[in-house]
């Protein structure tokens, strides 16, 4: 296993996370040694909540998990995508992605 | 324009570089609002190097710009999406992206 450079991030590492299927980016969020763990223990996607400060498993609340597919590390090694299978939209919006607006604030398709 | 939220992330905001024909996601890395700035300006990726603590035009130095298709804004507007046309690899490795490797290590296609 690689080891992620939780350091360079103060104990996070930066995590894309892209529709296996679709390839469409869903959402941007943080894990620290103990959501990077439980997500390659649970093959499902957990996080560090930065608003919240806790650990949080992506669709405890919503039912949206979303199922592990791959993972790639980048190369600086504080960085991941993860491909997964989503049950439901990403947003807490209800929208499939956190990226629904252009940089004018123009709601975008999907 | 959407008001993007620098504070959250200590003056930056997290950037995913997509390729706007193959969807691979290609690299993440950071702007502080000169690098926003210049990127709106330029139609070109401009980033705030974080090892360097410097402004970074990407492909400045390899040749390897990346001219902006679209952008899109995450629902925190601490995020953003930018869908480019990568005149070479994103990598410094010579990879076409950045996650070249799968989180055992082994090298991936593309």
């Amino acid at each position: 296993m690689i080891d992620l450079d939780f350091d360079k991030g103060d104990g996070l590492v930066t995590a894309v996370v892209q529709d296996a299927n679709t390839k469409q980016v869903l959402m941007v969020a943080y894990l620290n040694e103990a959501a990077w763990q439980k997500t390659n223990a649970t093959g499902q996607t957990w996080f560090w909540s930065r608003s919240r400060q806790e650990l949080w498993h992506k669709g405890e609340t919503s039912g949206n998990t979303q199922v592990v597919q791959s993972i790639a590390v980048d190369c600086d090694e504080d960085c991941i995508l993860i491909n997964v299978i989503p049950a439901g939209p990403a947003c807490h919006t209800g929208h499939t992605s956190c990226f629904y607006r252009d940089e004018k604030g123009v709601e975008l398709n999907g």
